[in-house]
């Protein structure tokens, strides 16, 4: 019974997110979280956050102590930094600020394979897009993205290929949106995990906007924050849409929460140098077994189990082994599953079923 | 500096919320937060939800223990309840997936003195929307919308007036709606201060939708979390806007929270007891000072100070004294402040300074 489904509904093709399962014995590699615990510092953050009747009030609205602790973690001012209710939500009002909308015929630009929430705010804001294919090896051609009218997204690293760019390639794109007053986002969601992040070239190039979370590197995703970062301008833009839309999007105890992870340096770069390890360490480990792994710099790996065994196959195999990884069942995909990096010990356990799946198929 | 921000962003009025200033010292009475502290069971969920390495996980997408307490409470089914972040996020939610957008030129329907952020909602969807006046005495006339052909908003009780309407009124409204397959918003976020809910009427009306927050009678304003209860069908339009947008918008800490809050009714109903009596003596020692209140079934009061004293220079002196109301500076609304009721001792810091105004102003 759609009867009361205005238009917009009707056209939307919602996102679908990795499976939570409820089973507490399941190795979930399927949704790029941090297989580490947020810093203890932040456990604290939060029971100060709850304490006595504090919660009975509105949050901080301006997001101040979290928008100062990304500041100075990335040697810019409070006042270029917009927080929003996960990167996701950051994202969502980047689309709704800077992209366009119909009856505009001009694209915004993305990859073919890329972070696959990118289409489905195109289709919630009506603005048109154009997805442009990767390169064989599956690497983006900045090139292909410098006659954009409309703006341009990617992440970087890319998601769910984990291949990154440099900087330097990072912004002649931007470079050619600014010319053209168009707005380029670089989802910096993996930066951590490997790549360069263009935020140190924020003050020279007015259309960049960059995007990032605490549910990958900081062991958030429970929390719900992220934020952006980019001139004041386009941040004033994302405080319009939040302010038009929800005035409290982060909340009091993941303000707090967010804003500790960020200054507790240390911690975070210890646990996300061992999960880059483990990731080098699976990533030879299945190129030993035959698989080929394109060269990742996130918290995951993008691998071609080898034939005659194939990826919905080994999917299902470490399912019926409580191993969840993630399958993209679409054309360019189809014979690749990202393997989220898990603790040395869920790797293990997936590494062992790998090992059994390829024997079992007769491989090579 | 705009050249950057697309048509929407330009078009947009966002919404200016009540003030949250850092000094403990004030009696903060502008923004209907309740002044009881949230209770012990919800301060127990939210260390349960934080402990061990919970966090580093995505919450839940589905809002299921939440969804099922706010169904055990209201006596609905989980898959009638929408949880959001706050009810300013479902309130979004819904906008963007009842009301039909341009070039529809068919407006929703909503009364002229409301919650303030209903023309902005519609501004950043792009729907068309006609304000009905309040008669002279402030109330709604419910059959002012019964020619709605794209929809109605209202809250019950009204704000900023805090006037309740009777549910039967309500459904007279949501009949005339569904009949023309259009949906009745009805913001119950002050409900619980004396108002009747039509939560009880929902499966004999396809078309209503009520919206409810943890903010106001839960004490949970700094944790976002609200929902939205209607048959099955509105809840999936809400759904599918909310899964094109952000998959996780309320946070695995408020989700525990929200469901905590909800089931604990003895404590809320005790502390929201405490607050309706407040209120009531606050109205009658104002009435003594001789102010004008419209009679209030929320945890506010709008009152006209008596001549020649005035609303704005009450508003200035209140704040002077370290008390802080609101004032809406809009044609019908000028005469009036909206005083949220805290703590009795709360009241008499506020109600000695208004019997000061009202002496030195010389009022008959």
């Amino acid at each position: 019974m759609n009867v009361f489904w205005n238009n917009r509904i009707m056209r939307l093709s919602p996102y679908i997110a990795g499976e939570q399962p409820r089973n507490a014995n399941i190795v979930k590699l399927n949704a790029n979280e941090n297989p580490y615990p947020p810093s203890p510092k932040v456990i604290e953050a939060i029971k100060k956050a709850a304490a006595g009747d504090r919660l009975r009030l509105y949050p901080d609205s301006a997001c101040t102590v979290l928008r100062e602790a990304a500041a100075e973690r990335y040697k810019v001012l409070p006042e270029q930094v917009f927080a929003g209710n996960g990167s996701d939500e950051a994202l969502a009002f980047a689309f709704g600020a800077f992209f366009q909308t119909e009856p505009a015929d001009e694209p915004v630009l993305f990859p073919d394979i890329t972070y696959s929430f990118y289409p489905v705010y195109a289709n919630l804001w009506g603005v048109p897009f154009k997805e442009i294919p990767l390169r064989d090896d599956f690497s983006i051609n900045v090139s292909d993205y410098y006659e954009a009218v409309n703006g341009v997204i990617f992440p970087n690293p890319n998601a769910p290929t984990g291949i990154a760019l440099s900087a330097r390639d990072v912004l002649c794109v931007s470079k050619h949106c600014a010319e053209k007053n168009k707005t380029l986002i670089v989802d910096e969601a993996y930066q951590a995990f490997g790549a360069e992040s263009v935020v140190p070239f924020i003050n020279e190039n007015p259309g960049l906007l960059t995007v990032h979370t605490l549910s990958k590197s900081a062991s958030l995703a429970g929390l719900r924050a992220g934020f952006a970062i980019g001139q004041r301008h386009l941040i004033e833009a994302l405080e319009r849409i939040r302010d038009s839309f929800n005035s409290y999007t982060v909340d009091a105890i993941a303000q707090a929460a967010a804003a500790a992870a960020l200054l507790d340096i240390s911690y975070y770069d210890e646990i996300n140098r061992r999960v880059i390890e483990t990731r080098e360490r699976t990533a030879v480990e299945l190129a030993a077994l035959g698989f080929k792994n394109l060269p990742s710099s996130a918290n995951f790996i993008f691998t071609t189990p080898p034939s005659p065994l194939n990826a919905p196959r080994l999917f299902t195999l470490l399912r019926e082994n409580g191993i969840l990884v993630r399958y993209f069942d679409k054309p360019r995909t189809k014979d690749f599953l990202r393997v989220s990096i898990g603790l040395g010990s869920d790797m293990d356990r997936f590494l062992e079923v790998c090992a059994a799946a390829v024997k079992n198929a007769g491989c090579a």
